[in-house]
């Protein structure tokens, strides 16, 4: 920074933004301490400037006119809280053009145009900084870039949508389904009205990009890999789980390395339940990092949410001013796509669940089929009910690859005793 | 860093350095990438430089003598991983008023002697870093000092001794006592032969002064507070609370603001089973911070080994040369130490042990003691036993302050139906 005074400016002044102002007058005195130098929130622009935030500012910091942030000579920091790609990306460019640092939580637009925005900030030797954009207020990408910079990384695979998991949690803890636990969710203000970003698992996907970039240094496409969310998600299924196999629910985002390809891949994955990740509940996020040197390391805390995520903006405005000059360990990446492992090369442990006839015989064409496609299984366990002939039929299986997999349950699915098509989950190996 | 190569001298080839030479090795193609310079292990110093460590090493990069790196005015940062107080504080300080910078995992001598090595840091203008002081490869040390720099710290607790949680872990699970599994431990190397820093609680106590340095940035002496270790707790203790109570006994190191004051103390500690920090197991760490903005964060990992700690000491090397000019955010604190709390008057939750003659009245005696002290029950168990007329009480307490507390056992342990004094345990508070 050139003067002792760093000036702020802030678009969007919705939730995060919010938190940001709250902290900045909150904690001022340790920040200012912290970073030798005068902070001052100059500008806040947003479309909306009348609605109270429950957070007191003077009105003539107030604007509708981004130019007023983008323009002004002295703003040597810029921060994006609008989200979205439009405008965005407009403004974020415009910024880093003029030379402004930029910090920002904007998950899918980085997703989306990693080498443009990086090229830009490399061009006019500034920062682009965005720890809020994964994992909220979780330390996850300083760490992941610089303490464990020594390590060749070898997997990265954690829980990064809070709703998704508060809903997986729920249903877990209280037996409910799916739809009356994302109904409740939205009553009691938990969860957007729209969630087919979080349940579908593209919000997952397009946080896992940014990891996958940080932790391998290639870039990937979310068309590229499989994205699978939870809504196929029963109470039977984690019950079953659970209870006779001691194994939960979560959906994950995955990142690893095998052999010279990469796996990544957004499903919902059974974990044992004495693996640190099946006690991330609620609306919490928890990052498993494993290096060669280090071997596994987690992140764990509040994925989502005003203060969290505003914790970690104004930390990327403090390593901004304490080391301008510091560096994105990798730039853009055009030259360095990822080569990708196809989700059907994977191999896995299965839960399935399928609804057949209560016939003799059925079972046995069942367990024919997985034979025909070198699929063994581990456990099956078929439950009376007492509401019409049809059962439910879980099935175990030791590893085989998903496309043989895929090949043998749209077979099995064929079978006239089917009632109900099967689904499966993966297990998460160890 | 002044040139395009950077010159490492490394002090101490034992196993944390050997790490240290093999990362070098493995991932310097990575490393190099992420330092943009050229790095020189230019020269390792041991008092021993014939025994094989087990990777390969030019003959002529060794030396017995100090000043081979002290004195060698190329060298641009000094590893010292010898431990201990002296020698180590003459290198140190050696090295950084030669202009050097120095990566240590010294944690002793950083808890003993922070000011002066700070200051020799700030006078010369160079960089002391330590992540690997605390928590080994985990992420800690950065984290709290940048990520989470907007944060004024609540609190800091965490299981930060890896030996002390490896027996703990192997007593809950296999219902061992202490002593046979520290023997085992011992007999296949996993301990050290003198483990009374571990067990007792000052390696713990240690690590919890430099935590309560960076968070805090308050000074404080082990002799101070309280610090207690794990030799008294018994698998009778682990299977009541585990059994009937849902809590683990952990070693914790706790440092947090209350009112005006810091609560520093190491002790044993009950945590029920679905805190995060209850499924840290064997030689893992892990540790919670709470920020006032961020809400609860964890970082998790493990605490020691050749690897992982020497992929912390890789990565604040890359960190100096990144950003050579990163100041510790808290300089020398001779003039900030903490008020502390005295442990008498924390405030907790207790499960007290002892062992009593089995007569009518004995619980009425001990009940009415805690009453006069104001101190709740909300539970009494007795076990009956075979061999003896002395059963085991357990008790467990509402809050009440410590020295009401040791009190009421004094009281207690005076009266002639007790044959077996009294011990506590505190439980986490939530």
């Amino acid at each position: 920074m050139k003067n002792d005074t760093v000036n702020i400016g802030l678009i969007g002044f919705g939730t995060i933004g919010s938190g940001v102002v709250t902290i900045l007058k909150q904690n001022m005195d340790l920040i200012e301490k912290k970073s030798r130098k005068k902070i001052n929130l100059k500008k806040i622009v947003d479309l909306d400037i009348s609605t109270p935030r429950g957070v007191d500012v003077d009105p003539e910091k107030l604007s509708t006119n981004v130019d007023d942030i983008l323009e002004d000579e002295d703003i040597d920091i810029v921060i994006e809280l609008i989200g979205g790609y439009l405008p965005a990306l407009d403004f974020i460019l415009k910024a880093l053009n003029k030379g402004k640092h930029v910090v920002t939580a904007n998950k899918a637009l980085l997703a989306k145009h990693w080498d443009e925005i990086i090229s830009a900030a490399e061009e006019n030797q500034v920062k682009i900084s965005f720890e809020a954009s994964v994992g909220g207020g979780i330390p996850l990408l300083q760490p992941l870039n610089e303490s464990l910079a020594a390590n060749n990384i070898q997997s990265i695979y954690g829980i990064i949508n809070g709703t998704a998991n508060y809903i997986l949690t729920k249903m877990t803890q209280e037996g409910l389904n799916f739809d009356s636990v994302l109904n409740e969710a939205q009553d009691k203000g938990y969860a957007e009205q729209d969630t087919t970003f979080d349940v579908e698992g593209h919000d997952t996907a397009q946080k896992l990009i940014l990891l996958t970039i940080l932790g391998f240094g290639k870039y990937v496409k979310e068309e590229n890999f499989h994205v699978e969310g939870i809504r196929n998600i029963t109470p039977e299924d984690i019950i079953f789980n659970l209870e006779e196999r001691g194994y939960v629910i979560k959906l994950l985002g995955i990142s690893r390395k095998t052999d010279n390809e990469l796996e990544v891949r957004v499903h919902p994955t059974l974990i044992p339940q004495d693996h640190l990740l099946a006690s991330v509940n609620g609306v919490f996020n928890g990052v498993y990092i494993e290096g060669d040197a280090v071997g596994p390391v987690m992140m764990y805390g509040q994925g989502a949410g005003s203060m969290p995520t505003a914790s970690a903006v104004i930390g990327d405005c403090l390593d901004i001013i304490n080391n301008p000059q510091k560096e994105i360990p990798f730039g853009p990446l055009k030259e360095n796509p990822a080569s990708l492992k196809s989700i059907e090369n994977v191999k896995s442990k299965y839960y399935i669940r399928l609804k057949a006839l209560d016939h003799p015989g059925v079972l046995h064409s069942i367990a024919g089929i997985l034979s025909d496609f070198n699929i063994s299984i581990e456990s099956v366990s078929q439950k009376k009910l007492d509401d019409g002939p049809a059962v439910p039929i879980f099935i175990v299986t030791h590893k085989a690859s998903e496309n043989d997999l895929r090949s043998a349950l749209k077979k099995i699915d064929e079978l006239k005793d089917i009632k109900e098509k099967s689904m499966f989950i993966r297990i998460l190996e160890e």
